[in-house]
């Protein structure tokens, strides 16, 4: 996937890197949308490549190239009785000219890259990259991650989100070296980082978690300074506390599919160093300023796109405008003009402007609990429980009542060996929240998340829709 | 000045930075070119503007306004007779509205700044810089330098110079600190790294030159890496080394006033570590690759525009092509079309291409020497110059020679107390070059040079010419 980055482009073709997670009926989805001619497969997923072909040919007669990518130059048995017209991949990189004219794009808003977004709203929209705006964005990738020239670059972000945080060619452009591994773990991302000297990392909240609740015996010691890029999701402060102490430099980032990934940066200030630690990781969760290659970024309300003062408590939705905002979804005109309504990006995250023009996020339009009239943040909430010592994972969402419209449901997985309860849940919330905001219900499960780390929230909602409603006499005193 | 590269260009006008060492003559011609509506003069300089408004006002009755910048924010009693309709910087600002708002250029290719070359060839030229050109080349001046956020940046490169190089622009993009100086001293840059924990810096050769030749009581120990950035001539290799030892990270970046300054780097490679630090200084004074914002850069034929072979030894003229080179000569179609022929841009720097694609100046296309139809590189003889170690300064110019059509002239600047005659100099070359390189006449004499750095290669080359003609009895055995 790495080489097709800058292979494809090259070619003067366009491309469209799929979630390894997606099933066959998902691919064959997303490869008739796309029109994709060539379809480069790695081994241990031809079996879902190969039943989105079957699919594909009950309704298409001209399928598309099938490139297989051998565990080894030899092909294994299971690939003897290939899909017609196929190639494996290194006879197909035996074929090229050396000579070969690379094909610049004719105008430099033509398209690079379709990007399918995660699926966590709605079904999957395909996002065009333009050559402009990946240009552009891997620069400031480059300085987002702090990245000087020759950095050892670990994998934890899939390349096939937003093309690595653009990562995939920003790495490039600093003659860095990529460490790729087969799947992300604690134990393999300390192993990879003290073997090969890494310098820069990235990865969702649920890795750094991953990270810092690593059992003893699979850590390493750090060989240098590692810069490590969050982002996908708020990460809760306690979470980039204990990153901190094992001696990991996280930067916060905030972005969308739409943005190229990376569209906002928090960077951090001299003077935060003299804060004590816990202020410094609640300053660090904020998603902060537009980097360079966005013009810009902005709190607005979505109705009059009137900035929201920069106050810290009024919400508004963050917009964007710029280069490094996507050209518009493939084939769907009526979702772009959505998108762009008012002349900025519309993100669907709700947020506030801190005084000194930082943002921060509060929730997604659709995620945020509206109980009795007041808005809850379920982040805040998250981030509460995030910092209770059994818990290992979290999530908030709206559970439908009669009475205040909805409340706060807790979805939480607890630690290995742990056995908090329910009532000792609501009331560490209560103790540090006000009181409306503390979870009414809470459910012990494992959390169901995107292939990229992002916890589900709309199969959340359907659960807690799906559990009766509470009834008035129910309610617990405020 | 410093300010001035943001306010200007915000209120939606071009900027235009004069050589502070014109004298009002020169300075009346630029600012009748440029159509200067607003000129900025510092105290020091007022005498110049002054003698600049006054050729003006011979032929035109609407001079440009004259706001001065005091030494303090008191106007001294020089001024109390000021120019008619003048202001004092500061209450200038004062009437600024603070609601202003910023005049975004309509399109990207709009000028930001005018910046007059330095005039070592032919009369002044005014070299347009876009927005999209300067933002660009900010972006890649940072990369170049390896600058993270927030560096300490000392300025010994001037400001009127291709924009600092457009690190005025990437410095405050960096969130960095700027340090002036009035005057660019070797006393005053050790004094000003130690004080202010200096990172980052820049200067042509001659203040290489000036910091290695640097008495010991001058010298202050570096507190840090402090990464210099040099340019603006072929550096020799012997000064590269003798920075490398005082602990300098010297970076070689080479581009002209027409290519926003740097266009190219000599990106170091881990391989080279491990060469003798005399092979290691050879390579550094190379010009390397392209930098991430220039499109391409080749070493072509300028009548066939075919490119040289990467054999280290054809030569050719340098060529850029992308978004940072300038959009043209301001007022002169002729010269952009000159400068353009053949849809690069013509630096008129001969050169050759390595094997490993890095391009190493040979000469000014004007300034090579052809003597008996060899072609002489004036920047090798000139290396080998700077290698003895009584010179402090040389240049090599051709004088016109009856029989060989020219020969090698060299003009030497020697070290305090040192007294190295002709022969041992002629010796010292002969010994370590063909013969037929080694010049034929010495003149002991300082160098004129730009206010840039650069010596005025055409002042030697009259001076050159004025002397006898060698007459071929005088021809010592080759």
């Amino acid at each position: 996937m790495y080489e097709l980055h800058f292979g494809v482009p090259m070619a003067g073709a366009v491309l469209c890197t799929l979630n390894v997670r997606h099933d066959s009926q998902m691919v064959s989805v997303l490869l008739k949308h796309s029109d994709a001619k060539f379809v480069f497969v790695d081994y241990q997923l031809f079996h879902v490549a190969k039943g989105a072909f079957d699919i594909l040919s009950k309704t298409r007669t001209k399928l598309p190239v099938l490139v297989l990518i051998p565990e080894s130059n030899q092909l294994s048995p299971e690939f003897c009785n290939p899909i017609s017209g196929n190639l494996e991949y290194e006879s197909l990189l035996g074929r090229g000219k050396l000579d070969f004219e690379i094909q610049r794009p004719k105008d430099e808003w033509d398209p690079i890259s379709l990007n399918y977004t995660s699926g966590t709203t709605s079904s999957p929209k395909g996002v065009i990259y333009s050559h402009r705006g990946a240009y552009l964005n891997s620069f400031a990738a480059i300085l987002l991650n702090e990245m000087p020239s020759m950095p050892v670059y670990l994998w934890c972000v899939p390349m096939f989100h937003c093309n690595g945080w653009c990562l995939t060619w920003a790495v490039a452009a600093q003659g860095g070296t990529n460490i790729c591994q087969r799947n992300v773990t604690a134990k393999g991302i300390f192993s990879c980082i003290s073997q090969h000297k890494v310098t820069h990392m990235g990865g969702a909240p649920t890795v750094l978690n991953m990270i810092v609740n690593a059992p003893e015996n699979e850590r390493r010691p750090l060989p240098g300074k590692v810069i490590v890029m969050t982002g996908a999701a708020p990460p809760p402060a306690q979470v980039l506390f204990k990153m901190e102490e094992l001696g990991f430099n996280v930067t916060h980032s905030y972005g969308l599919t739409e943005t190229y990934g990376p569209g906002t940066v928090c960077s951090w200030k001299p003077e935060w160093d003299s804060l004590p630690r816990v202020e410094q990781a609640k300053i660090k969760s904020r998603q902060g300023l537009q980097h360079l290659g966005m013009e810009e970024l902005d709190v607005k309300d979505p109705v009059t796109m009137k900035s929201v003062p920069s106050d810290a408590k009024t919400m508004g939705e963050v917009m964007f405008r710029g280069n490094t905002v996507m050209n518009g979804y493939l084939k769907d005109h009526q979702a772009t003009r959505d998108a762009f309504k008012g002349g900025w990006f519309r993100s669907g995250d709700l947020g506030v402007k801190h005084p000194d023009g930082y943002i921060e996020l509060k929730d997604r339009s659709k995620d945020i609990i509206i109980s009795g009239g007041e808005n809850i943040s379920t982040i805040e909430v998250e981030s509460v429980l995030f910092s209770h010592p059994d818990i290992l994972e979290a999530a908030i969402v709206g559970r439908p009542d009669e009475y205040w419209g909805e409340t706060p449901c807790a979805f939480v997985k607890l630690k290995d060996g742990c056995k908090t309860g329910t009532e000792e849940i609501i009331k560490f919330c209560k103790d540090r929240l006000p009181h409306y905001m503390a979870p009414r219900t809470v459910v012990f499960e494992d959390l169901p998340k995107t292939s990229t780390g992002k916890v589900q929230k709309f199969v959340l909602r359907e659960k807690a829709k799906a559990m009766e409603s509470l009834t008035k006499n129910t309610i617990s005193k405020l």
